[in-house]
């Protein structure tokens, strides 16, 4: 892939990415499954897990469906205080474009509000992605928001 | 907006931004009225007055002079700690383009060193900014910080 | 340089960035050296020591050769805890060309997770580096990270 194709394209992942933190931290749940594909994977998981080959993950979802499901469970449950997430996301990298497929990677950052408390960092790591392009909209088929902390928040059952 | 004409512009609106957190990091104040266009509107705003249309900001100036005031006051007070501040802005996008009004958004992350204190966030949301182009130079004609904290430090009369 | 011309290379420095702290936060400490120039300057400095033109560095190299001795080091003692990192880098800028070296800087806030502690801010600061090209890839002959905090935290013993 030459340079300006490659730039080209970089600029359009960023843009998908920026889209896709603004939607979480927009609190528009019902907007999230859509920057998957059907077929998709998504899963929360902690560094130690990942780098061990461990399967075990916070939390897993092996389609959209599943996705959408997620958010209504989510809906409907009351259980956690209000809270705000604020998504930053560096070291957006091309690890691999093979056959459509795009192979990405970058560092993010959850900071959280409660409710009457200061804004704190939440969660930390790694997306480790896969992206495909369906029709003139590019989508996660791949998504392991990989984590470094192994203390995991009651909080992360909401999407990262 | 084609492709490439966008792509053009978001990395110009991405300077912008980069100019200007530096600009306040370097805690060079007296240039950063220079940002705005002389009727510019800026305000520091609770994202929960935000959402329910209430008008109460922390800070609100209704023009450039407003600003320049601001700063003039902020040079003449020491009532405040000698502190440092680190901005990280992510997810900048184009939410609008009309007539040579642009309108963007992205999440903003600031963090706060005082004397013998380990660096810690101050404070983090959205800019809500519409930007047009004067000259040669892009300013920003209106800039909503809407901050994800209802606890207002003391240190929020500076700008963010 | 022209607009373009500018752009471009922005993108290309955006990528050693993030290849940079890519390969600090995978704690591939062996390829950090490949990162400068043969004849490098490399300091981890307090912004007080660096604004007031005092020399005292927590940590300082003058070539690739004492990259590589320090990460030696660095794998030979096991005097800290095992820790992960995660870099943000914003505000990446240009701020000067002239015959084939390029000056940038960049905002960057590194955080750390201590095994079974949660993730926090470590150390923030700015880049303040001298980029040349050699051959086809982009190296660092000087950085500079100066730090916001007077604090050193033990584990700064690790490159930013």
């Amino acid at each position: 892939m030459t340079g300006a194709a490659r730039f080209e394209l970089k600029l359009e992942l960023q843009e998908l990415y920026d889209a896709y933190v603004t939607c979480l931290d927009d609190n528009d749940l019902e907007s999230w499954p859509d920057f998957f594909t059907d077929d998709c994977f998504y899963q929360i998981i902690p560094r130690e897990n990942w780098d061990n080959g461990l399967p075990l993950a916070t939390l897993r979802c092996e389609s959209k469906a599943m996705l959408r499901d997620r958010v209504v469970s989510l809906r409907e449950t009351s259980l956690y205080a209000p809270r705000y997430t604020r998504h930053l996301v560096s070291a957006l990298r091309i690890t691999g474009t093979d056959d459509g497929v795009i192979r990405t990677q970058a560092n993010y950052c959850v900071l959280e509000t409660v409710v009457d408390e200061a804004t704190k960092v939440f969660n930390a790591g790694r997306y480790l992605d896969v992206v495909v392009r369906e029709g003139e909209r590019l989508r996660f088929k791949e998504k392991h928001c990989v984590f470094d902390s192994v203390i995991v928040p009651t909080s992360l059952v909401y999407p990262i």
